[in-house]
């Protein structure tokens, strides 16, 4: 078993929480670089290595602002993702807009940040046209069908709404160049929160294998193909992190046995990881406000799924440990809940922990990324503040905790009752 | 099969549509106000019957302002929600705050308001006196435990996080009263979006008995029995509305057998009912932005599922039709998808539809109720506005749509980067 790491003593966390109230998210920079630079590593036998960061994972600039320090880009899903980027310093080709039934506004604010646009769709080309002009650089987004099987949380790609299919993909290649853009790239993104190192090698070889067919059909070589993202991250103790090593050696047989006697030895290898880059370097940090005992034993915490939703979405294991207690023999079992009106508000179902006092403070772990970012409003439920363990030791706020105000800002409108 | 309606003509919609593109969510003030009417018929035998509208279904002032306007006050689960309630002219006793792992601060401005307070664990008891002193109404909230299966939304009451069991009930009443509380309710929540009338009635000869008993051991002659939430909307057209008049007349016959021979006949019947008030009288209105032809045929909205969580969180089923085509043959067979950057973001997964053009307007039924709510900011999507249709025919703007700027507040703090 992994012991699961929390980057603050018990006394320095006491300190932090004097100025910043529970419950917040803190993120660790140390952590994050290291994430990013173990990436790199594992392709730098590449031409060319590109992470674009996928903002949705933790849309926070300064997260965002790190990775790109380490050369990241960012792989953006909306308008205000592409904002973030540009906020954080991440403009031009840096930036890949992955759209699926994209509006205008985005496909126009992407155009003028000078962003390689990756299409979902055949009938996306003319829209873009349209709407945005054609980019410099232009992406399409494979969907393989049967060639995949998919997993619970990506589904299978015969019934996802992502891609186009291969016959159609070449179609959009061939079109695009018709129309007059001379640079492609090709994407894919077919697996998630994936630990083994075989489903991102198989997937490698299937694009390999298409960025060759396009080159022989249509005389396109692609400057980049687009692994996407999928690394998972061992959110159990007992589970070991993806070996990076291995999969960026894997790959590399691939091209070498693929891309380089095709004459595309000078494409660039991308991803978009999200959760692999701040996963595991992010904790919620949460209070424990009242036991109750009664057909089980809860504990209530001053969160709730407002600030971490895996758990009642998907049913997602986050590890649970309590400030002070890391040793102690875990002889209790709880479930660990939240104070919203949904039953299923719970971080954790029959738990095996220490014996948990009021007033303990409980980390979750591996909340870097989907966590703080997938947070909804139900029951007037408010946003936590989101901090920063800078390398330097100190504490950063890298956003505030929303507010009532923030929260009733849309019911503010002249002759409102607010 | 009943007919879904839709309140707006095609050219009326239009009409609203120049002032407010979509997507918006539409309520219909003459339907909520007949909803609320409707309960409030089957349940006038009893000496005094209270709505108190779970606000987490529609939190917004004017929606509840206008069920005030019809007696109602409030049901609350959080400070934002006393406060909404507060701005909508609800007040005292005519709220009540139904608490879960409930924070200080919340109980302070309960108490403030003079709601009646529901405990949810007898632990609460000590920490509502400590932090926020006892309020002149008291009420407890019974888990009956096996008594009761339970459904897959509230889950099953033994593995359910609300509430007390029996014995803990009784003695919560019995230190409530030792500390001076003079006036008492008693509450439960068991069953949800529930079409029969058996599971209702069956919840209310569960309370009497309690009421009975708590009568008889503790002396203790409760002002109210609150038979909770759970009155279902038939989302799927061949389902029935709730039989009202059959739950109402049940009830009685019950209280008839059990309330008033022990001396509880002037005890008010009270419910928490949101779906049944707001459910079936709104409306997410709107437009097809793209259609893509893969694997599947899939029609892409201008919303997705921050306007609407149901479909991708529960899979439940909301109808749909299409503006100008209610009559037209439903020949085709499409997923009907939002943007979201998420394979689960389906309004609708191989539904039978007229065949839909890019530009038509598309409304999804019975969002009323746990629809705008539950939205959340994932991938940066915004939460659309809320429009009123009243009952003179105008429209009033109830919510604005949400800004970029409304997504950004959290990260502008001094030094930031936006």
């Amino acid at each position: 078993m992994a012991e699961k790491k929390f980057p603050l003593s018990q006394e320095r966390l006491e300190e932090v929480i004097k100025d910043h109230p529970t419950p917040f998210h803190l993120y660790d920079e140390k952590g994050i670089r290291e994430n990013i630079r173990r990436l790199k590593k594992a392709f730098a036998w590449a031409p060319e290595f590109r992470e674009h960061f996928a903002v949705k994972a933790t849309p926070n600039p300064r997260i965002v602002q790190i990775l790109a320090e380490e050369g990241a880009g960012t792989d953006c899903s909306s308008l205000p993702e592409l904002l973030i980027s540009k906020a954080a310093g991440v403009t031009g080709e840096k930036i890949m807009l992955t759209s699926n039934d994209t509006p205008a506004d985005e496909f126009q604010k992407a155009i003028e940040l000078g962003a390689i646009i990756n299409l979902d769709d055949l009938s996306h080309l003319d829209y873009l046209e349209k709407n945005a002009g054609l980019p410099s650089c232009l992406s399409f987004r494979f969907n393989p069908g049967n060639l995949i099987e998919g997993n619970d949380i990506i589904g299978r790609p015969t019934e996802a709404k992502y891609g186009l299919p291969h016959d159609q993909l070449l179609e959009g290649y061939k079109r695009a160049k018709e129309k007059g853009v001379k640079r492609f790239g090709l994407h894919t993104m077919v697996i998630s929160n994936e630990l083994r190192s075989e489903g991102l090698i198989y997937t490698a070889e299937l694009m390999f294998k298409l960025a060759v067919e396009i080159k022989e059909k249509l005389g396109i070589a692609l400057e980049f193909v687009n692994l996407g993202g999928g690394i998972g991250i061992p959110y159990r103790p007992e589970e070991e992190p993806v070996n990076l090593e291995e999969v960026g050696q894997g790959i590399k047989a691939l091209y070498e046995k693929y891309m380089i006697p095709s004459g595309l030895g000078h494409a660039a290898i991308a991803m978009e990881s999200g959760r692999a880059m701040t996963g595991p370097s992010g904790w919620l940090v949460s209070t424990v406000l009242h036991e109750k005992k009664t057909y089980k034993d809860y504990i209530g915490l001053d969160s709730c799924m407002s600030n971490l939703m895996r758990p009642a979405l998907y049913g997602a294991y986050h590890h649970i440990t309590v400030v002070g207690k890391e040793k102690a023999h875990p002889d209790h079992l709880y479930d660990i809940t939240g104070s919203l009106c949904e039953n299923n508000d719970k971080f954790a179902i029959d738990r095996r922990l220490p014996e948990i006092a009021i007033g303990d403070r409980i980390i979750i772990h591996d909340t870097g990324a989907h966590g703080h970012a997938m947070g909804f409003n139900y029951n007037g439920k408010l946003w936590s503040a989101e901090l920063l363990l800078k390398e330097d030791g100190s504490i950063e706020l890298i956003r505030r905790a929303q507010t009532i105000d923030d929260y009733f800002a849309t019911l503010r409108y002249p002759g409102s009752l607010l």
